[in-house]
């Protein structure tokens, strides 16, 4: 996500190779003797990005080792590295299923059906083959912590769903999807890096907050990016959020902070996003959250969590690994795609 | 799934209190705080019936057992036969995936979209529980086992996919499907249930094949009760195989054994049956089937599979646990529901 400056080698050395590391044994542990498996598996690597994950689960590792760094990276952190990265994944292809039963909506596939079932199928051996990978594992406490942090994602994912449309979803219950749904699993990776390197529990507690405060910023930023991003710098469609209902953070902050005329011309902007997703009502929204303000206090409470969580690095001692972390942290919002 | 006859007890007892330990497990380790979950997970319980699983789990364990029977089943027991329910009533859940998609077919769901995603994320909420519980044990083997099984699953269910509609469908096919998708994880219940109770690996193994075989023939009188089956009597809609273009054994074994005008005959039969499988179609499908010695040679093969099933429970002190899990591989083919 981003290029780590050459100063801090050999980190970023270490970290591109443990990256490659951990690519290998999400490629090997997905493998199948069965042709349409593969040929699914072979898919998902369109899909591969930013391994952000990843790449925080190596970094906590590194930087909580005792070891130098050339030596502190283990396959016990390849493995939690790619086990966190399967689970993201899984939660990619089921997100798929929406789209493609929008792209139905129009009537445009022609087997949607058996579509839509190799995506949750294909989904579900992505999530089995992640607990299978951790279970490996000689300690007990990554399986666990996948385990309830997977339940957790689910959960945020069910919350989100439920308050669709929900004009009057407060703050609160907006910051609970976000822990959930995206932040517990980058905190997992990063508490189950530091771990793995045998780091105390105060240290992997305060890299799991870290982790946390981290993805929140990050699912904003994501957010604000569908508001307002270029759609090719973004590399997805943008404007996606309005018609499918979700409701973020600057339409909240929007509708509570707006004087009453700008919250009715943002609710009817919101319903002819809504309507007409494709059209030029999801920028004529962005525009008004724009204006009042509410744009620029999303980037404020997304940069708000990013101080946050570079304060939890205080846990770690000094060195290039920690700066790694520092920067990756403020990379999370200074992001255009 | 059968009423053991009093004279094997106390394990009809024991069973039925295991059985109500193990709904109560499911029950709590599924709890949320969060309304929208918690209101999901109540809907699952409609999905709850023949409790196969867990009854197999509860009855290899009592039989593997050095314990006298009330003193045999312990929390791991539970544990593992609430595991393997959730695993099963996941995938329930995600076909329920296909069945909402068909409905929309015929537009009649006004929020098809919103029930789709629900549908993929709560069995998603039911994997990811399953896996975190039997992550909790001592022993790691349950995790490592109910992951792999769930990998081989989806494989087993993508193959099938990909023989969708695939006339040309062989035996062998068939059966690797049918082991993966369906007798892997029955297998699991059994051997993890053995394993448990401190049995000896060869035991567990033994106990495996005994619940690999099951789950094979268990699947075949499933798709003879989606050919036959009186939908009353079955509890679900029936004939749904062919119009989902699902190839099952009596199809396999007629297009094999039939003479080439018969073979027309039925190939014409599916197609209708394909296109219309609400109307006569499915029940003229059957008729040719049955005419040909397809049903009763898939019967056959289903019962073949059970006495080999049995055959593997020689590996057993003999009881009243064994007897029972005698009695319960025959019912698996002389069920009509």
């Amino acid at each position: 996500m981003i290029d780590l400056p050459p100063d801090l080698a050999p980190v970023p050395e270490v970290l591109a190779k443990g990256l490659g590391e951990v690519a290998s044994l999400f490629d090997a542990h997905l493998r199948s003797d069965l042709l349409p498996v593969a040929d699914l598996v072979a898919h998902v690597e369109r899909y591969r990005g930013k391994m952000l994950r990843p790449a925080l689960a190596l970094l906590c590792g590194l930087a909580s080792s005792e070891q130098r760094p050339a030596l502190a990276l283990s396959r016990a952190h390849y493995t939690i590295a790619a086990t966190c990265e399967m689970v993201h994944m899984a939660t990619l292809v089921h997100d798929d299923v929406l789209d493609e039963a929008e792209v139905r909506r129009r009537g445009r596939t022609i087997n949607a059906l058996q579509g839509n079932e190799a995506a949750v199928m294909l989904g579900d051996y992505l999530i089995a083959g992640a607990f299978h990978l951790c279970s490996l594992l000689d300690d007990p406490r990554p399986a666990r912590t996948i385990g309830s942090v997977s339940m957790a994602m689910c959960a945020g994912e069910l919350l989100q769903l439920s308050n669709r449309e929900n004009l009057s979803l407060d703050l609160g219950t907006y910051l609970e999807i976000l822990e959930r749904k995206t932040g517990a699993l980058i905190g997992a990776a990063c508490e189950l890096g530091a771990l793995a390197s045998g780091a105390p529990v105060t240290t992997a507690d305060a890299l799991r907050r870290y982790g946390l405060l981290l993805g929140v910023a990050f699912q904003v930023q994501d957010d604000l990016l569908d508001l307002l991003g270029d759609e090719r710098t973004v590399g997805k469609s943008v404007g996606r959020d309005a018609g499918k209902g979700k409701i973020t953070l600057p339409m909240i902050l929007a509708l509570r902070e707006a004087p009453p005329d700008a919250r009715i011309a943002i609710i009817a902007a919101y319903d002819a996003a809504r309507a007409e997703p494709t059209g030029d009502a999801p920028r004529r929204l962005a525009a008004l959250l724009d204006e009042c303000s509410a744009v620029e206090h999303s980037r404020a409470f997304a940069a708000g969590h990013v101080d946050r969580a570079l304060t939890e690095l205080n846990a770690l001692k000094p060195g290039p690994a920690r700066e790694a972390l520092r920067l990756l942290g403020r990379a999370v919002i200074n992001r255009a795609f």
